[in-house]
């Protein structure tokens, strides 16, 4: 059978937009000779679609958009995936599904295995199934199931329950998967790696069907597959772009298979994705940042010009008493490369004037982290303006080291519609950086060598304040993403004073984490709905 | 048999705070007579520990405090909720439990019913318990539950499983609950409606103990109870306060039942302990706040006073050119009733600063919200560095209604470290205010009466750009509350245009929500952890 593997952009419950893509797309496929055209998981609504599903308006819109693909594709056999009400009197009042779509008839098959762990909570609103059977269609059996309903194949498995156990008894031909499955720079390795498991544990081919596009601070990187019965990739979707392939499951010949960019393209190219589509989905196309000189700007500017197209993205200086003049080079010399529009905005007069108000207040009160803060809000107003006057999106460029330790101004350079680096290390932006010169320098040399430093204070720099990036990285990544205790970071032959410090910083400020613009995510543990901390936690801090 | 009902104030991750509190309390109970102590769920690292259960070590703290409490109270049969080890081989890796403690032995009763909609996730840690027991102890049989277990009690449960009915086959004496059940202004009729239930079911008598005070964003209310078996309260103890109250199950003779407060004095009290608590146990005394002469920022004012003493609440007046001279006395008037600290500084100066850097960028633009922003930031940002510089909370002002529907300002007045009213609906704050001036005026009658605007444009009003808030809150409870879609909301006799222009002015301002800080709930459905909505999503938008 020819089956169309279907890799599409989804926009959460945008469904004229969903609905016209689907049926195109199948269109499209039957003239490319499939026999069966397989979209992804809750195609229909976008993933996720989060509290809407509690509106029984959104569900009722979801059934009317499935009967108009029914009615358009009359004579097209395909599978996407819907969320459909539990006519069952107990239970949640959902299941997420995928659906069988053939001549008026729809045939429905529930997931079973509902994740409910870092940014998943498909556990709040549906009930997991507990039985299930294959599709039947020109002879073939298929084991249909919905993307988590395969990964329960770890020796400590997360389920107690195992849809394929049941499902292989009724011995199908063909495993079919459909899915939502969000990037982190590990994840096409981890998701091949499940699915080849349960190829080579059940000996079936498979054909396997994700999103593509991104969902606000959720990337979804496609990737998605073929694999014949011994666990041959013989045909691999594009990353990061819509894309549709045909395989052909009886002769299984190699198709198209692309290829696996390394990790630092990946997270270069997911966050190109994350920005584009924020900004597409929202409706806008021009971003405005501030431009500092120093590199997480620099790394951010880049990757908005090459989702936005460089004349999309207006630059601010926003020069005080304490930036060195290397830094409005480095900054100038930025734009220049990129050929972006700027401007600059001195903050001293304004400075000035806050000093004034406050002065009688603050008598006899040393320079602190309050003046340095005033400065970082005043920039931040003043991008808050140019994005008010003119209808730009502010990027924040804020790293995860410094979000981490709280090394930033809430509502200052911490603002933000989108934040571009907030899961991305500052070890990282150094590599993401040399990756954006491999041809050519891009970033001004003397912005990736200079030692960082926020400029709020004379001669600042963060190594005053903060561990070296290097140290301060290795232990916030055993923290973060390996959710190691204290005793074991410090087993890893780390300072126990710096350790308990950091862990201190981290804990301390979930206050300001709260209130930060939503992080593209790129690793499996990034700040934000995958993230859930206490603010008046006392532990570890 | 003597139960003693220990209704405590736990905080999150500071073990050895309620290890100490929870030791204290078993010898104070067992001292007036108890046979049995009963604590809440997850008293011993207080609830919710959210993304703390994923550290083994957060876990292995949790063991060793009740290995320190086990021994302490060796001879104090106790029972406390703990998370607790999944031990088999599969499922999630924790059990949400209350122990049994006595004589150096541990018994173990898992929960089963896990709840995970609204501010609860508990699927997202802890596996749910499959088979039941009860607890044999002095010749009693104790149905001993965890809080959810006791939920499934509607005619469409929410539920497959029904632990009570397992545990009933055991002819059980008595039924014990412990629970963290939070509040909001329905919560203690539903629960006492659901407990009734139980016992009317079961025919058996009922403990139940929750959690009191305030973490973060969650209130607890206490109001822990005994019922008989013919489901009359014959013990209730206090809400919003620690308490502790003793019961003979074999008797049942009534004790002291507390009174419920009504509707507004319990927003009221639940307003004043969240933000006490919320100083407290992040280790803060005094708070600052933008004071205005509007009704907003006089409720959070009085509210702010009554919980940490007027003398630690800073009153800051910030006029503008726009400010009317009755907004400054009102404000004054109110400072003056409540004997606060204050200053004033007008932002006159500072926002020509802005004016004069942006002139040339904005020239021949016309005065626009960007200008009514510059003003509301300027405010933020001098708010936030009498924060910086004197170790004040800033308290945010903005009620439900403006959160709502995106009518403040991102980095302006919606900044603060807790947003007291973000639950709180314009018409609710009216009623909060009414009811603070109940015995004498504290808030000028002027701030109540005349009518609500922000003051950031000539002669501006609320009413001038948004719907009279009697009709917007009709709107805004029937789909934030109520779930209902457009349609449905219209047929309550409401305008579609308007319907249609609130509902599109709630979703599109869900990134100005993602960012703005923890809001006390008071109500069943608060902006917040509680209600995850996408940001780029396209619907009713």
């Amino acid at each position: 059978m020819r089956i169309a593997l279907a890799q599409l952009n989804y926009h959460i419950g945008h469904f004229e937009s969903n609905t016209l893509k689907i049926i195109d797309t199948a269109n499209k496929a039957q003239k490319l000779g499939a026999e069966l055209t397989v979209f992804a998981e809750m195609a229909i609504s976008g993933y996720p679609p989060r509290d809407f599903l509690e509106f029984e308006d959104f569900i009722d819109s979801c059934e009317a958009q499935l009967d108009i693909i029914a009615e358009a594709c009359f004579d097209i056999p395909l599978i996407l995936g819907v969320p459909i009400r539990n006519t069952t009197n107990k239970g949640k009042p959902l299941f997420n599904a995928a659906v069988f779509l053939f001549q008026g008839k729809k045939k429905y098959f529930r997931k079973g295995l509902l994740p409910d762990y870092d940014v998943f909570d498909e556990y709040r609103y549906f009930e997991p199934a507990d039985r299930f059977e294959c599709l039947n269609f020109r002879g073939k059996k298929i084991a249909l199931t919905v993307c988590e309903d395969l990964w329960n194949v770890e020796d400590h498995p997360l389920y107690v329950k195992q849809p394929m156990e049941e499902l292989i008894l009724e011995e199908p031909d063909l495993l079919i998967n459909i899915a939502a499955s969000p990037f982190d720079y590990d994840q096409a390795e981890k998701r091949e790696k499940v699915l080849r498991k349960n190829v080579e544990k059940y000996k079936l081919p498979l054909v396997y069907v994700n999103h593509v596009g991104a969902q606000t601070e959720l990337l979804f990187d496609g990737g998605s597959l073929a694999m014949d019965r011994n666990g041959r990739i013989i045909s691999r979707l594009r990353f990061f772009e819509e894309d549709l392939q045909i395989v052909d499951s009886d002769s299984y010949s190699t198709h198209f298979v692309n290829a696996l960019p390394g990790k630092i393209e990946r997270i270069h190219d997911a966050l190109v994705m994350g920005i584009r589509n924020y900004f597409q989905k929202l409706g806008f196309s021009k971003a405005v940042l501030g431009l500092s000189g120093g590199l997480d700007s620099a790394v951010t500017m880049v990757l908005a010009a090459r989702a936005l197209g460089s004349e999309n993205v207006y630059a601010v200086l926003m020069p005080s008493q304490f930036t060195s003049d290397h830094s409005v080079q480095d900054a100038l010399d930025l734009v220049k490369n990129l050929g972006s529009p700027y401007q600059t905005i001195p903050i001293k007069e304004i400075y000035q004037g806050f000093e004034n108000e406050l002065s009688e207040t603050f008598k006899g009160k040393a320079f602190d982290v309050t003046e340095e803060n005033i400065q970082a809000r005043i920039r931040g107003a003043l991008l808050m303006a140019l994005s008010n006057k003119f209808g730009y999106i502010l990027l924040n460029t804020s790293n995860k080291s410094e979000a981490a330790v709280g090394y930033g101004t809430l509502y200052g350079d911490m603002n933000g519609g989108l934040s571009v680096l907030g899961d991305v290390y500052k070890t990282e932006v150094f590599e993401l950086a040399r990756y954006i010169n491999t041809d050519q320098e891009i970033i001004p040399e003397n912005t990736i060598i200079k030692p960082p430093s926020a400029e709020l204070r004379p001669d600042q720099k963060d190594s005053d304040s903060l561990p070296k990036y290097e140290l301060l990285d290795r232990i916030l990544y055993a923290y973060i993403e390996q959710r190691m205790g204290p005793e074991a970071i410090v087993k890893l032959g780390i300072d126990p004073h710096t350790v308990a410090r950091v862990l201190r910083l981290v804990n301390s400020n979930e206050y300001k984490r709260y209130q930060s613009p939503p992080i593209l995510r790129v690793s499996p543990k990034a700040f934000g709905m995958g993230r859930r901390m206490p603010i008046v936690a006392r532990y570890l801090s």
